[in-house]
């Protein structure tokens, strides 16, 4: 049994939002933290959870400070996770020279390659987390489990849900990378934590190596039925600059995918915290069926 | 008139924050900035205007960032102003040695002392603030204005609230430092700022040039009717330590003033956002009234 070392714990909304820290396997020893907020409801009924994975740069707490999300989550009586984004100190050569790599830039997947081995963060979210917060039994039903996430966290919502069938009810994001293996971000976390090299041709076929963490292929090849919510402001920069591309998820048509595109809205939590509380909501409709 | 620079602006929920930046005279020449919610409404129809004044160590962007106010502003068409909570770069000796004193604790106060002859953060707010936000034309109604702010911005809410019968239709304040002439934060305040020595005694009337900024004091002496609110937690440390004593208002007994006690909550942000849409929804009963 993992020891859960409680690090702070704040009264918000009906419930207590509280910061734990633990020793991840998942991440080769190394200490991990993460907040949790549970509505006072569990102590008598287990609740549903929702996952909430952060956008490069950010922490454990950047949307638990700024995601406006607590209110609604309350209301619904359902637990909200916030796992970290990366490792912290596995002390690769680099790791914090580069906003888009390394740490705060996990990109929510198994390293492969042998300098970034501590780069895990998708073990850590689908594995480990829910196993350590199940024996901490803190009064979450993880039968019924939804996802979601900003940005490069958008992409780990999407590809986790997608890459787990039966796992989650439902799956949200905030300006999701939808195509990495095709956009920059993606390409770059990929070239170095998976070390498999880009392919010769900007046209070719992404390896395939690559294409396991891509949500809109995982989509195209996906054969159940979905729920999934994505949202992106049209004054984006990242989103203008061809890092997210929602339409390699939206021209598909998929039944149970909804892409929605607001004017003027760019990639702040200025944008995440005006539609949070619609993304509990379409959550919880989801977690409570 | 008074050049407003913008500096940046954001699309949030049913409006943009923009934030400016101008040379304030009442700040001593000194460049402040502040941040304003603008309902996309007050295109057609000139808003009511809520001020939020922050706490010690907090700027403009706090409370914008954390407050969790935008939602419930867009919903009831009403702007929003965020001031900064002192001078910056007044080159007064030691005022960034101590989070309680000079930069980022400005007290919402005219200073009379020649040593922070710049820290006149009333006037800018009162007077000033208003005045450059008419001239600049963004659709703000100042005949429906409101004020609200958290600890020593909650102090600053109240006592500019009693300070000006008639300005404002409503006041209401988060874990506020309610009776700072004879609280700590207060106490040290009024010496420096004021250049008023503390009474010899403790159980001394305190001096009359700290009596015109305390809200207690204010409350107990004003003949008209008022429209408070006031959410304190019970958690607070603050409010443990006696640096608050809403007791020193809810003690009054005076009608049209709610003073609630919330078990557990603390000072942070999060027991803000917990209660500000309903803070925002009194404003607005009262604004729209």
């Amino acid at each position: 049994m993992v020891s859960l070392e409680k690090v702070s714990s704040n009264r918000v909304s009906a419930g207590f939002l509280t910061k734990y820290k633990f020793p991840s396997k998942s991440l080769n020893g190394l200490t991990t933290s993460f907040n949790v907020f549970i509505p006072d409801s569990a102590k008598s009924n287990k609740v549903p959870v929702l996952f909430y994975l952060a956008g490069l740069t950010c922490t454990e707490d950047t949307a638990a400070q700024k995601g406006g999300l607590f209110n609604e989550a309350g209301k619904q009586s359902i637990a909200l996770v916030f796992p970290d984004t990366s490792p912290r100190g596995a002390n690769v050569q680099g790791e914090d020279d580069d906003w888009q790599l390394g740490t705060g830039a996990g990109f929510y997947l198994t390293a492969t390659s042998e300098k970034w081995k501590a780069y895990n963060m998708y073990d850590l979210i689908v594995k480990e987390l829910p196993e350590v917060l199940k024996e901490a039994n803190l009064g979450l039903d993880f039968s019924r489990w939804s996802i979601t996430g900003h940005s490069m966290g958008g992409h780990g919502a999407l590809s986790i849900y997608l890459k787990n069938p039966g796992f989650f009810k439902s799956a949200s994001a905030f300006a999701p990378v939808c195509n990495p293996s095709r956009t920059p971000w993606g390409i770059n976390a990929f070239t170095n934590y998976l070390n498999v090299p880009a392919p010769s041709s900007e046209n070719a076929q992404p390896p395939k190596e690559w294409l396991e963490y891509d949500s809109s292929y995982l989509l195209k090849n996906y054969s159940g039925d979905v729920n999934i919510l994505i949202d992106v402001g049209k004054g984006d920069d990242f989103y203008k600059k061809g890092q997210l591309e929602p339409k390699a998820i939206s021209d598909q048509n998929k039944k149970g995918v909804e892409v929605r595109l607001h004017d003027d809205f760019d990639h702040s939590y200025y944008f995440i915290s005006t539609f949070s509380p619609e993304h509990v909501a379409f959550h919880a409709k989801h977690l409570n069926a």
